[in-house]
């Protein structure tokens, strides 16, 4: 069975919508894989989404994930993913896996590559041992990882890039497209390249050269679009500009896939243009250095503000967590070195925003999307609970004396 | 309702027994914790059981876990912990728990400590600072933490020391013995000191100064007795002669803890002896690093052997490590650094001590101790599975297209 991307609802006042992509049963994997959008995807860069099991991303309420084609390719290595049954039988996970084309990893870790027309050149991070990456190899790897979902191998360009770059870069992208498109109906004709394969417009954040590179992308027949090369420095107002330009462009039967992006607020405003699917290792990068997003805003853990705070990381999530320890505790763990801690924060962290986006979905459905936006922002913005708790009053380092009879009213309060 | 221990059934063949610890519910917890004996302690040195959650340990099988008084005094502290509502609270586990003393880790960890008659002066191997932990302290600081059951603070000998170190040693343990009591029968004046306390008997590798020592210790009103002082360098075979002789003078109607004893073969042989009660970092922190305890022998999974190795860590385990991922996926994730390797070794390296005693335990209660101990014995020096899986035939970096077609041949067995 094919993938497919089902439109469900369209939101009026604005351009967000709620869809369902169906990505079809691959060779010796079990069943299809469906993911309501708009959908996060935690990012599982080696084969795992970093301290967490794949039943702790089920529990946070996750369909679909990102992997990473550079780092597989390079450890284990195709190969041995392969033999191992492919990516979703290897590492347990059996909802849906984009993975990337790798280019943006050889762009951004290797220590040599130099781009040519024929594809990427670059040394090994590991090992220094020199590799090519052609947008041929990047289908054939993606299609032996065993993705769902891959990404078409496309040339970057940093923020502020000259006009003359972004143009060669434009179309260096669309004749790697092609050629892409090309190699997954050769592996379709030898049996395989069953995954669903993505388009990425480029132009950097230059509307008219976006315009122009989406007008050849999207004549070609890819199975959803990616918007490439934005959240590199343009800042959030000409980012946002970019998205409400392209997914104006894109065909609305299509999936849109804004690479990168995983602040809170970004997603909120890049659902509000039509955007359906997100990536960043930003929430789980963070909670493993002790600072989350929370409803109302960004909670440092490790602070030691919250050395008595008996309230769990945010009173209004029902993560894991959330429901079972305290702030008092995050934070000793992190003060000690626990990498617990960096697992409880990081379900916390996942849960956050595949609840972020579920919600939103919920409220594209219910026809109330203008009111979550609205108070998703607003409760972002306020701040609420990410100060001491109040009712310690003392410092913590009060003596053991003062605090023995006072122990209950320090209780945290019951949850539901 | 005060700590109890229940003999349940005592080997016909040796001197192994089954048992219950039931320890009264402390002022603020909820309910009566049981442990079924014999028992192993995961260690939880600084309030977590290092990369797992409370569940986790549950579903292991976990009854009580151990936590050290020192680490946790240093940080986040005693006030901390109470003021959170004690340790259960403070880290979500409502099993039972043990702390040390805290004299072991002064001793070990401490840059500068010194023994006098009135306790043990030291410097925190964090910051730095003096102070001094007293018989007194000790029973104080286990009590306000929390702890189910408590150890009397005792002193210890290196292996070999000299006679006249061994003997001063162990009046001095006497005595603060005797202290440790009456410090909880201040404390249970003051509507405190609910919990247990263990007396440790010492003497080193010397018999004479052991029946010595628990001449005077066995007349204390200690719930349970502690064999302190051993697998510290005498050797097993001589560590072994030890606790046949201890428990040899222990009343059979207290609890016997075998201190920092954790290697599958050492606790088989130990409970045959007549231990109830054991602790170890080893089976986690081996993990950690890469290697584990399985029924077979010891297996180092980081090695380049399990590459392609579908097979679980342990193919007669049912941890959730074994029941969904591979040795080569684990193998990938400890050459990765990817940290949910830690994770799943530690599952399964729990998982593996407590089902070992649970098995012993079972055996002892049916009547065929002898005939497990045996067993298990000649498995886990069987080594078994403890090699390069069969089917592949050829090495890791097995060229990709050789392996393309028999990839099915590699599929891992299904699992009940």
């Amino acid at each position: 069975m094919p993938f497919s991307f089902i439109l469900e609802a369209q939101d009026t006042g604005s351009a967000a919508r709620a869809g369902r992509m169906v990505a079809g049963a691959a060779p010796g994997t079990a069943g299809v894989r469906e993911v309501p959008t708009p959908a996060f995807m935690p990012v599982g860069t080696a084969g795992s989404v970093k301290t967490l099991t794949p039943d702790e991303l089920r529990a946070a309420g996750c369909d679909i994930l990102l992997a990473n084609t550079y780092h597989l390719s390079l450890r284990p290595g195709v190969d041995t993913v392969r033999r191992m049954g492919g990516l979703h039988e290897f590492m347990g996970w059996p909802g849906a896996i984009l993975t990337d084309s790798g280019g943006f990893q050889v762009m951004s870790l290797s220590p040599l590559r130099k781009v040519t027309d024929a594809g990427v050149e670059f040394r090994s991070h590991l090992d220094g041992s020199r590799a090519v990456l052609t947008p041929e190899d990047a289908v054939r790897i993606q299609d032996a990882l065993g993705a769902d979902i891959a990404m078409s191998l496309d040339e970057l360009v940093e923020a502020g890039a000259a006009a003359p770059a972004v143009r060669e870069a434009v179309d260096r992208t669309l004749d790697w497209a092609a050629r892409g498109l090309a190699e997954r109906e050769r592996l379709r004709g030898a049996g395989r390249g069953t995954m669903a394969l993505f388009g990425i417009n480029q132009g950097g954040a230059d509307p008219a050269e976006r315009r122009r590179c989406f007008e050849r992308l999207g004549e070609l027949p890819f199975d959803g679009f990616a918007l490439g090369g934005l959240w590199v420095g343009e800042g959030r107002t000409l980012g946002l500009d970019m998205v409400e330009h392209d997914c104006g462009a894109f065909p609305s039967d299509r999936p849109r896939y804004l690479m990168g992006v995983g602040h809170p607020v970004d997603v909120i405003e890049a659902v509000a243009r039509g955007a359906d699917l997100f990536d960043c290792v930003l929430p789980t990068r963070n909670a493993r250095r002790g600072t989350v997003f929370i409803s109302t805003g960004r909670l440092v853990v490790k602070n030691a503000v919250y050395a008595h705070d008996p309230r769990p990381l945010d009173p209004a999530c029902d993560c894991y967590t959330c429901r079972r320890f305290s702030r008092a505790y995050l934070r000793h763990l992190f003060a000690a070195g626990e990498l617990l801690g960096m697992r409880l924060a990081s379900i916390h962290a996942v849960h956050h925003m595949l609840q972020l986006v579920r919600r939103a979905r919920e409220a594209i459905l219910a026809g109330c999307f203008a009111a979550f936006r609205k108070q998703s922002l607003e409760a972002f913005r306020s701040g609420d609970t990410i100060v001491p708790a109040p009712p310690s009053g003392d410092g913590p380092r009060a003596p053991t004396s003062k605090r023995r009879t006072t122990g209950a009213g320090l209780e945290r309060p019951a949850r539901a």
